[in-house]
């Protein structure tokens, strides 16, 4: 069985991790999450990423949204905002066991990435996933007020402030967390997910040792793009793309990546960019990315492993 | 208006309240609570009794259960659980959010009495509540096991282990939180409610201090039993009170409080113990002192007051 190792994001990455281990064993899985959208609200400690994918693969996802936990309520939220607290960010009951457990587990001295492989145990998950970084992370995003923490621009800005910039701070000082290394120099593949290739693997790769490790490993790399049509399927990736003056389109994803990946899996209506992502001396796989169903996912997954020879 | 005091423990204390902000103004009471019982679970620094009284005053407290919040859903605690936490005490969502919320103000440098404050305040309670201490201060019963805390001899445990002992870890380094000396000091009259004399209402005469502030005071003092016909209405006090080798009786809480209260009102069903109280040199007041309804709380308040003069 091919070990396979991924480079997360949140929502994306996540329905494409569903369809992955339906097609090799989960246990066989090892996912690399961002946690530059990590943030204190509340006292504790959340690791939005982190979540979904956890959520996620433990099958309690809410599927809807994308991230939370499936049917869950918001009554302490509220009764936060009764006591003077920020509501802007959606926290459900069940949910905040999460963070509530993750912070109480920080503080008695566990790292991010013991917590995260505790709770994916505790909820039944096989795959491996590890936070990119125990360190302090924070991606911020450069608005006409100023930098402002990610979460702050895309969820309490609803993304609607100008991007001028971005910067992660804590990027040069942070070291990969245990076993990240390891799971992309031992793999027999590696995936990028199609999450945003700035704020979401962008980070990943900011962590000194991680975009070497990838350019090293034997394994081959394939990346699938979050970019259809010149747009995110979801999340604020073209916003945050075109102000940083790059192209927003599949093609300049495939460039982002271009020193490390072997193969890029692109949507079908991207098909007359394949050409030009070949150029990069990259092969180009053209095929639906659009995952509505749980066929979709198994079908990307498929044609990505395909395309890196391990299926 | 008269400016009242009063000393509080948890359910008994609160109900009794209730009683008198609708006789004299809330404005004008002050309560100081037990912190004894104060535990830290998943992380948070949770107060039952401030919390008990402070729900209760706002109008907002399970008055069936007589603690957390009316109409609340556990979905939280739940998933602690499933997360390996323990499940023994019960927290509410929305309750939660007062512990969530304490924890971060603590951890941010204000003390428990500011945290006490802000909550009430937030919650519209016009009435003063004090945690008797801001400093670490922990009631352990001492079974067969060793020491434990209340709450797990209490909630836990369901006050099922024998008692043995009584220990107040933290009482002698204690100081009385800000306001709590001066709020005995400059009021017209003080009521002990009808909370445990020894894990309730002992814990706030153990700090240095308090005792002899009540002793000290031109206010006169009522006290309003727990125990009827030699058994609490709610709590363990029969318990406790035993395993020290105490009567449990009216008469016998009349004696822990005997120096410094002028005043104590007892239930019709105690009739015969009257004299002994009264030769103990505190006026004696029998009625009924069962609260069911808020007129039976109302009619305590006003019997209580009444008997130290001031209504």
């Amino acid at each position: 069985m091919p070990k396979i190792t991924c480079l997360a994001g949140g929502v994306g990455a996540a329905r494409f991790l569903q369809g992955l281990v339906r097609v090799v064993p989960p246990g066989e899985v090892t996912v690399i999450v961002n946690t530059g959208d990590d943030i204190k609200l509340h006292g504790l400690h959340i690791s939005p990423d982190v979540d979904i994918v956890t959520y996620t693969l433990a099958g309690i996802v809410d599927e809807g949204k994308g991230w939370g936990i499936r049917d869950d309520s918001f009554r302490c939220l509220a009764a936060l905002g009764r006591l003077g607290g920020e509501t802007w960010f959606n926290l459900g009951d069940a949910d905040l066991a999460t963070h509530i457990s993750r912070t109480r587990m920080i503080k008695e001295g566990l790292r991010l990435s013991e917590v995260a492989a505790r709770h994916s145990r505790a909820l039944g998950v096989e795959t491996v996933i590890i936070p990119m970084t125990d360190d302090p992370f924070a991606t911020q995003i450069l608005t006409n007020d100023g930098y402002v923490h990610f979460e702050e621009y895309f969820v309490k800005r609803g993304a609607a402030s100008t991007v001028r910039g971005v910067r992660f701070l804590g990027a040069e000082e942070a070291k990969p967390a245990p076993g990240v290394t390891e799971a992309i120099e031992s793999a027999n593949g590696i995936v990028i997910c199609p999450s945003n290739p700035i704020v979401s693997v962008g980070t990943i790769l900011s962590i000194p040792g991680i975009r070497e490790a990838l350019r090293r490993t034997n394994a081959r790399v394939a990346a699938v793009s979050p970019i259809i049509g010149g747009s995110p399927v979801k999340g604020p990736a073209d916003r945050i793309m075109a102000g940083l003056g790059l192209e927003v389109s599949s093609l300049s994803v495939a460039r982002l990546y271009g020193d490390f990946i072997d193969s890029f899996v692109m949507d079908d209506v991207d098909a007359d960019l394949a050409e030009k992502v070949r150029s990069l001396g990259v092969s180009a796989t053209v095929t639906n990315t659009i995952m509505r169903t749980l066929e979709d996912k198994v079908h990307l997954a498929n044609e990505t492993l395909r395309s890196i020879g391990l299926v």
